[in-house]
């Protein structure tokens, strides 16, 4: 596991020196500290462990990279097998100041981004001690954000980054398809939510969100929409069932939303309104699918599914239609999102090959519940692939 | 389970009003987005749950507490029982507008500090989008650092998060008796931690840092020291074997330190050298715990036990004496600490009442092995008392 992580890490840290390259920029600095109390989510992709001490991981596009951490980690550094290491006792002011004065970067990439939250991981505390630590040098001038290094680094998922995500959703199917077996009229949210996490638990395995809100369980249509926790609302014969739920294995998430219709007394098949509702989600996944490949734009990919949710005759969803997925269930970077000011210049963002997004749209059908589905996709040279199994019929019970 | 850590919420932000009055603040102003991916440490003491679109917590003196949030996470923020909620759907902007005109603080708290990293949650490009939500009106020019808001609010425990600590020490300690009376001469610190980890799944505990790095095992003077994962070294006889683990229950965690000593063949107690090397140990915490109490320096508490150790004639130890515990093993805040660069101001900070700290000096024996205990302490009203039941004899098999 250990070997694995490193391997990665090397490759992950190989592959920021070609994106380096790529973008024209000399040197991508990360600066953190107590990263257990406060992240910095580019460590995971390009370390694999935490930083405790003031600490530089500096990656130079001629292909050095170099950590400078606190003396008593150094030995955890020089084991990911990606760094030259540089330790310190006191502070690390003399070594940082060394090391770039030695390279003389023209440009320096630091991880702070208004759109990119993976890119943002440098608090305003550490920028000012950065500046500190560099002042009278040239190399203050030469920050610029680290957004598209990052964004481009953790968007393109390795095969063995796809591989990970393929077993998250293997097995987020498998605890589904024992939910659905399970499940029936009259338990509520609370004993779904109850019935998947012990599954995860006998398995040891971690939701991919919130371990309370994940599964989101949806029971007809008066339960409260959103991320929000199951409640004591059962499931009823004559109502929708919606499920949003993933896993995260081996480092890499799943997410992946459901929906069942529990059938009335005398019904032989859903009724019209609900049959409807749920062929125009799952054909809006299916023409966003169908219209992605490599430089199409998040919001033209929204746009897509928006459409054919309204055209359908119901009103447009209130969130995005997809996001990336990776270590985290929500990964940061493009998302396939309309231009609403929350999302930034995030729609605006060609897809890339290696990507992996979710497709979720969905609509209320009244007095049945809410549809939704979420599809994971990868998006290869020509189009797209679904990684997961899609849903294509409604489940009944 | 909710239910306490919703009354612990509301007991936190009760307190985060007195302290904003004590400190002359008008408001403090949390601004997170995605928090499972960037996370903002204050979270779990005033909000207790993740973030995910750009929202604002606004707590002010006056008495009043606000979530501004995404519309589908109202329903989270509701429950926590300690905010009045304001949703939307599409920027965040004109709530938060609107709230600041309507309250007009003179002082607006946020959470940048070069020195607490607790209180340094937001990050650059949060700030650059705060301040672009703001243009226009006379908040930017108010902004101040939240640091000795959050430094005070996080350091001051409440009794239930006293007890909670309490809780998490106990089982450490259990956890440590098991295994000093099955380790053996020839066991590896690989196998020690091995076993360690198997008690640990067995009760469903989690490790107070990183899994890998908890226990840190270090058998005799030849093992890497720091916060290093165990290796494949064997302890033997006539060596020091020395521990550093601590466990996360109910969201506080425990730190302990503590040393072994395999008597040689032929061998009837420690040799002198040992002995002289854990007394010294030993006195140097007993003199720090003696010397605490609400008022004193931290660098005051952290030159106490480097005397105590150079006294003895050993070269002082290359970290500081003592950090703050609570929901993190090393959780910010004052230190006791000596005033060297890399701890900013954290030394010169007094301690105070309900703060919780470890105290952790050590020296090296030659040819021995390495000699640390690590109690952790609770500052009292007149002085301090321990949490942990303190070593005082060396443990010798």
């Amino acid at each position: 596991m250990t070997t694995a992580n490193n391997l990665l890490i090397q490759e992950k840290v190989e592959q920021a020196i070609e994106i380096l390259n790529e973008k024209g920029v000399d040197c991508w600095l990360t600066f953190a500290r107590e990263t257990r109390v406060n992240n910095e989510p580019v460590l995971p992709l390009i370390y694999g462990h935490e930083l405790t001490w003031q600490s530089a991981l500096v990656i130079f596009r001629t292909g050095e990279a170099v950590a400078l951490v606190g003396h008593y980690e150094m030995n955890t550094a020089e084991r990911t097998g990606a760094y030259q290491v540089r330790g310190y006792h006191q502070s690390i002011r003399e070594i940082l100041r060394e090391l770039l004065t030695e390279h003389d970067p023209k440009s320096i990439a630091l991880n702070y981004s208004e759109n990119d939250l993976v890119a943002d991981g440098l608090s305003v505390g550490m920028y000012r001690l950065l500046k500190k630590h560099l002042e009278g040098t040239p190399y203050p001038d030469r920050f610029c954000s680290s957004d598209k290094i990052v964004t481009a680094l953790r968007g393109r998922k390795t095969a063995t980054e796809v591989e990970r995500i393929r077993e998250a959703i293997r097995v987020t199917e498998a605890l589904y398809a024992q939910t659905f077996d399970w499940v029936q009229p009259g338990v509520t949210e609370l004993e779904i939510s109850d019935f998947m996490h012990e599954l995860l638990l006998t398995q040891r395995l971690e939701t991919a969100w919130d371990f309370e809100e994940c599964p989101v369980v949806d029971a007809g249509p008066d339960s409260p929409l959103g991320h929000a926790a199951p409640i004591a609302l059962a499931a009823k014969r004559g109502q929708i069932l919606h499920f949003d739920f993933g896993i995260r294995l081996d480092d890499y998430s799943s997410d992946i939303q459901r929906v069942m219709y529990f059938l009335a007394e005398g019904e032989e098949a859903p009724p019209a309104a609900v049959q409807h509702g749920f062929n125009t989600v799952r054909d809006a996944v299916q023409a966003v699918v169908h219209a992605m490949k490599p430089g199409v734009m998040g919001h033209e990919l929204d746009a897509v599914a928006r459409r054919t949710i309204t055209e359908a005759g119901y009103p447009e969803f209130l969130y995005a239609t997809g996001h990336q997925l990776g270590r985290a269930a929500h990964d940061g970077g493009g998302v396939l999102g309309p231009a609403w000011d929350r999302y930034g210049d995030r729609p605006f963002q060609p897809v890339e090959i290696g990507q992996v997004y979710t497709v979720e749209p969905g609509l209320m059908v009244e007095g049945y519940g809410y549809i939704g589905l979420e599809e994971d996709v990868l998006v290869t040279a020509n189009g797209a692939e679904f990684l997961t199994t899609p849903q294509r019929e409604l489940i009944v019970k």
